[in-house]
């Protein structure tokens, strides 16, 4: 099980150091999503280490419908499998069965539905997730949970909530089974619970106590930046965040902006994921420390300046906003390669400028800094 | 211009060095295609060293119809604009007007053409090709040529190859010119002939000896592999030979095989470039010590070897088999990537081995072993 140490509090923002088996993740974390466990973008994992990725994050849905997580047992589990050491954390593909899969029907046992790669039926309820995910002997597994859409009625949230938390009893203790048996291959696979409840304060506060009651390794927040502003999913980590174990990590789901992170950071948050630098460096976007740049503007064409000024990354410290604007025109990889990377370094150098700022006491000045800078608009 | 020392001959085989501003080739060589200044399959230049690439090769057809080589002289030249520090090579353009461009016509003058990217019609002939590489800046230029089919008829070929003698004058005294201009960012570019004829050895030969007089950096044999067989490409390759100079690189363009790069070097070739490693990678092909290696077959689901066991590539220090084979089913860019840098690596290699078995006086074995090892089959 890892243990979670908080090493200086700065306001609610927390510096920590969460130990596990595959090595030590400095919390706040960025995690870097490799859904089929490969970064898209053609960012390999010897990439990952030089542009300072301290946890991969792969999606329990998408290699349980096409290679299939049997496989990647067989072949050693995902780390082996992949050419990763450091942890990983898989989800528990509920968002992705209530997201991308067609045809679903809910149950007290868990959901049908159909793949989105061949059609065909498949079954997953709290015991196959975490049998998957055991199977892919990830470091942190997510419990299996329902996502309400954010904007969803009372009158569908709470009876979804009431079940996501039986669910979560139920992977427990199939976890625990899972990490006894002798052919495991990561008996100290971790498990977090995932607080829902759309965007009503009294419902995710009421499952957030519950859940607390469990002992788990961690807690996330799921079910926000699905369709609620800004304002209201902060309004609801501050809700929450009393309700959760000061003395576990805690990791908002899929969010976000790096304005996003840096509030939530200021409430607490320790863990954080989101598709934004690949998604975005694959249609030709960079973050920069001065906002968003777009390649495909003319403006670029002839620039022969790094994407970021400031940045330290293989893409910044090699190539010029000229060439990759080329590349992506021209459609090639190596383009989507050079910017995904650049993404992926940004945020992850977030993280550790937030880290250092909490260590020195100075994270409040240090977030109103970094976003009127962002606020600046394209280098 | 360059230099080009042969160190040892084993029969008809060379091992040389051939000195440029951009430092050190040692032959025989495999250069390694990036079209538009990038290796296809995500490939950086950083990963090239890596991988042993003496010399890039890009093609002034792409360059010029899309990004434009006036924007790259711009950018400082191809070196800069791509960050590469090794030799360049630029083809000339003529393949690609003959091969990829719509609705051409060729005068003494030289040929319009309609661009395939966007239809807009464009002229070329030799001092509009020599302009377009001196801009590039590349370390060596390729003369303007047709490039007739391999099985053309006498009565086209002849003309033909005329007129590429003409142009080939022209292009030594254009390059002359680009060369002393003030503004020239390369001055010392090179400028290699290319011999023409189809399979009509006594043209050929006719064309070999002509070209020899105008003491060039180096002599291309053009118009291989283009629908010949292997045995009329080595016959050609034995006919023309005689009549190259002895102290100039001989560069066999766009061949072939690995069995195709180990007759020629017999036959007494120093330079190759192919689009095979790159495209047989992204096709899943592998080229292994034991032939080649289709990833899409089932048996490689659970096979925890590297491509190929005695390989020291990154891709075979670090990945599997069964791992490549599940991106490539994922189309995950990543298993691209991987498989061209085996594949570039593999080429480069063999060209090291056979530069050590020259150099050894063990030519003929080596290539006898290497043959017998790779016919038989997928390892």
């Amino acid at each position: 099980m890892g243990k979670f140490t908080i090493l200086k509090t700065d306001g609610s923002a927390r510096l920590g150091e969460f130990e596990t088996v595959h090595g030590l993740i400095k919390t706040p974390v960025f995690m870097n999503v490799g859904t089929v466990g490969a970064i898209k973008g053609a960012v390999s994992t010897m990439d990952l280490k030089e542009i300072g990725t301290q946890v991969e994050l792969s999606n329990t849905y998408h290699l349980h419908v096409r290679t299939g997580d049997e496989l990647i047992k067989k072949m050693g589990g995902l780390h082996k499998f992949m050419n990763w050491d450091r942890p990983i954390l898989t989800d528990s593909g509920g968002f992705q069965v209530f997201s991308l899969a067609g045809l679903r029907k809910i149950k007290e046992e868990g959901v049908t539905f159909q793949s989105h790669i061949d059609g065909r039926r498949i079954f997953m309820g709290p015991e196959e997730s975490m049998q998957i995910q055991s199977n892919l002997a990830s470091t942190i597994a997510m419990a299996f949970d329902e996502c309400p859409p954010a904007l969803a009625d009372r009158s569908y949230v709470q009876p979804s909530v009431d079940r996501t938390y039986r669910w979560l009893v139920r992977c427990k203790k199939e976890m625990e089974r899972l990490n006894s048996l002798p052919d495991t291959i990561n008996p100290h696979q971790m498990l977090f619970g995932i607080n829902q409840g759309a965007i009503l304060p009294d419902i995710r506060i009421e499952h957030a106590k519950q859940i607390s009651e469990l002992d788990l390794d961690g807690y996330a927040i799921g079910g926000l930046a699905v369709g609620e502003t800004h304002e209201q999913m902060y309004q609801i980590i501050e809700a929450v965040e009393p309700y959760l174990p000061k003395e576990k990590p805690r990791y908002l789901m899929g969010v976000g902006t790096p304005a996003n992170i840096l509030e939530a950071v200021e409430r607490g948050v320790d863990f954080f994921d989101c598709v934004y630098p690949s998604r975005n460096g694959r249609h030709g976007h960079a973050y920069t420390s001065h906002g968003k740049m777009n390649l495909s503007n003319a403006k670029y064409q002839l620039d022969t300046r790094p994407l970021d000024e400031t940045c330290q990354c293989p893409t910044c410290r090699n190539y010029s906003r000229a060439y990759i604007r080329h590349l992506l025109k021209a459609n090639e990889m190596l383009g989507l390669r050079l910017m995904v990377t650049h993404n992926l370094y940004f945020y992850n150098h977030l993280m550790e400028e937030i880290r250092d700022a909490i260590a020195e006491g100075r994270f409040a000045a240090y977030k109103k800094e970094k976003l009127r800078m962002m606020e600046e608009g394209e280098g």
